[in-house]
């Protein structure tokens, strides 16, 4: 399975009083490396909803586990990749590091999806093509 | 002229590493003020787009003074109020007070903007409505 | 158990390019609707840090559904209660509601911690006090 | 004088419903290039603070000016240098491009400023040194 990593600083702005990572920014961190995993495979964002006519991959389910807190001026290593496929939606798994200590872990559970002919302004889910499946093999 | 008045919590997540406000969500407050003023006229901003058929009142200019830092949990007043009106861009003036101080103060410059005919994807500047100004007297 | 109610406006910002709210923000939406929590049982976020001589209650596991987007300009309603105690952790309950319609669900759990005296800059889990935890019986 | 240059993706999540950069975001990425501009020279934030015994270099006075708007998956080029040095603050010059193009600049005016021992809790302007400034040249 296809596996992008992705150096991430933690800025002074991402830290909250306590001089740690307000952790709301680690899921923002894993969206950025979710768009980055589709990217390293040939498909930046714009080209994918483009290319497959579709609205997006909305986020129905996210679980994040924070085992090490990080300070500002660090840098982070974030391994990404897909845990598995469904037929219109998959779970993609971050592990983000310091060194060789997992720190953060995320998975996200997202929908393709496209536009509702029947429903305007309202999204529905969409066979993932095999074709984009297997450029993570 | 008419003045929005708006009372802000300091959030624990707005804050950085010395404890007080990063100040990119002084900027981020005040946009949420100038959406506030309108609607405290009349115009929610989805109506207010949907009903002047404008795209937006994109930011052309801001001017940020920085006076006293503040902490979170604290609650500081926004006061908000059209500055000036031109053919089509305005300024917004924002104070944000701490009991009588001034802590905070900005000037946005905004542009009254909507879809380009001739240029799909491009927006171009459109003549603010009388009607839209008189409720600000 | 007691639950607090909080009314939550989505902003522009809050929102991203498909017109729905960023999800990131609903995980910051819910840090600062544990923190009113315990605001609305007495302790605002400062006066509990000094008064049980915490650190904080930093995150360890988040666990959030999405069932249903919001667009800006709307007003959602969050209800959030302690979902269980344990000896030195917690699960805070978040559930956002459309009307009727539950559009967005968290689990928290989070550590009662402190300075860890033997280890500068490192933080140790305490025991939550009872007195604390009967506040929300 | 230094120029410190630095490439800034856009990401969806610095989007919003119009499908551009929400502005506060370009406020937040100056102030990384900023930080980043230090490192340049040979100071990493974190060893500014402690190498120059400064609590930081809190903002004062901003100045923005928005002349093209940046959409999602855009690289931007940030050029950054010291405008101005005074006795005890210095004004930062941003220019972000979009290839030949000036789309957006900033100019931040920042104090120079420690703890100050006589008011617990306060800051007080400090005397940037010789030497620092020296680095920039």
């Amino acid at each position: 399975m296809f596996v992008s990593r992705r150096t991430v600083r933690i800025e002074w702005g991402d830290c909250d009083p306590a001089g740690i990572v307000y952790y709301p920014r680690y899921v923002e961190y894993f969206d950025i490396c979710t768009v980055a995993l589709f990217e390293a495979v040939g498909y930046p964002k714009r080209q994918l909803l483009k290319d497959f006519e579709i609205a997006g991959f909305p986020m129905v389910d996210l679980h994040m586990r924070f085992l090490i807190p990080s300070v500002f001026g660090e840098d982070v290593q974030v391994e990404t990749s897909i845990k598995e496929w469904k037929r219109s939606s998959f779970i993609v798994h971050h592990r983000l590091f310091k060194g060789e200590d997992l720190a953060v872990e995320g998975f996200e559970t997202r929908v393709w999806t496209t536009h509702d002919p029947d429903n305007p302004g309202r999204l529905k889910s969409k066979t993932i093509p095999d074709e984009l499946k297997a450029k993570f093999a």
